[in-house]
């Protein structure tokens, strides 16, 4: 499984003291970014040179425990599914004692950029993504 | 139902273009803090005053339609549960054109601010958030 | 004067319990993007139809107090120097009680999409910054 | 030199295509919450336990160069002055070509949390700053 480490920076945290809900799906995303640019589809790649974008249609999040300013988090990433025009990503946050604290999922349709049609996932990502699911 | 507008702020986009996804639940947020301060629940008198937080255990939200910068929207919050130690809120997301861009919800439970286990919901917040339902 | 009025949201603040100081600037940014709007410049517009950026080469703030979630703030806008390239853009922020909690400025340069090589400010644009200034 | 290393993120950038002027002060502070980590000082600690807050009254960035999505930049931390009750840290930022694309600065002062008053730096940190610049 893809892992991704971050440590919660005081900014991802509210006056309530724990990270602020959302920031649990921006690091989910952050884990995202970091395995497709590992597996060659890096943003700096799929914005400038490809045809076609990745949006996210819909996100799910559970908070299983706060965290705070310092904890270090560890992201472990899973295709869930690989549709036509569709791809999920699952993930599960840990904490430094291996906690479970957090999960959620992303769902991605590939999408023409020109158009802002939706279109078949493009083979070359296709294989990538069912690389990793293996 | 109540509502809240804002804008879509530069910052609020990526190099895709578009409303960055986790911003859409920040947003929701925005919205539900704003609903909350109305009906007497602010969070400055929530952090400062109250023995209880408030803490989001699952959130989620649907993207139906592209934002971009200088997107006038409004968020409709409805009450959808009331639980005996947790409550659910519904967003539902329109653009200037009063087309649905978005959805989501977030669900929250209520825990004691020393001993961090969760509690019945307080009398004065439960009759505060059934006057909404209504 | 351009004056921008918020509110401190939740996830603007930090566990320490106040404003995150690079919210200060980002807020300062949603006031300059609003003046702009206003002054036919807005970013939707400047972004997919204008040959030249304006991005910002220097940004400083100052924190005079504290500021705490559901604080309004009012940012005042003003144009503080118009050059040959570039300008400047002064903010001073109030709060509540008209008491002033920060300042702040941004220095902008014209810049050619394509080339990305420094341009003169063009002829509409100084127009209308202009008569901000007056 | 402390030096903190980071990538940019998507959420880091905005429509324009490069990263939004307020990250820049953001990943300053990221820097800044290491090197304190590593001397003693981590946030967790400094909101918990100690008597005092480490507030920023004044912050600058200068930028020199865009930053995309991808890039990984590594910031230098320094500590420019020691006063009596305040101290400034500078930063400077370079992209993996060793270019400097970016340097920030942030003043700091020592307030005592209950009264809010300014406060002589303590000893414990003065020491600690000062064990940073030689």
């Amino acid at each position: 499984m893809y892992t991704y480490s971050t440590k919660i920076k005081l900014h991802e945290t509210d006056a309530a003291g724990l990270l602020f809900f959302s920031h649990q799906l921006k690091l989910m995303h952050d884990a995202y970014e970091s395995l497709l640019e590992k597996i060659g589809f890096g943003f700096a790649d799929l914005i400038r040179k490809k045809p076609y974008f990745l949006p996210i249609v819909h996100a799910e999040a559970d908070y299983d425990a706060p965290l705070f300013v310092g904890d270090v988090i560890t992201i472990g990433v899973t295709v869930e599914r690989i549709g036509k025009t569709s791809f999920t990503f699952a993930y599960t946050i840990t904490d430094q004692k291996k906690r479970r604290v957090g999960a959620g999922k992303t769902v991605h349709v590939t999408m023409n950029k020109k158009t802002r049609n939706k279109i078949s996932l493009p083979a070359e990502l296709r294989t990538a993504i069912e690389k990793i699911k293996k």
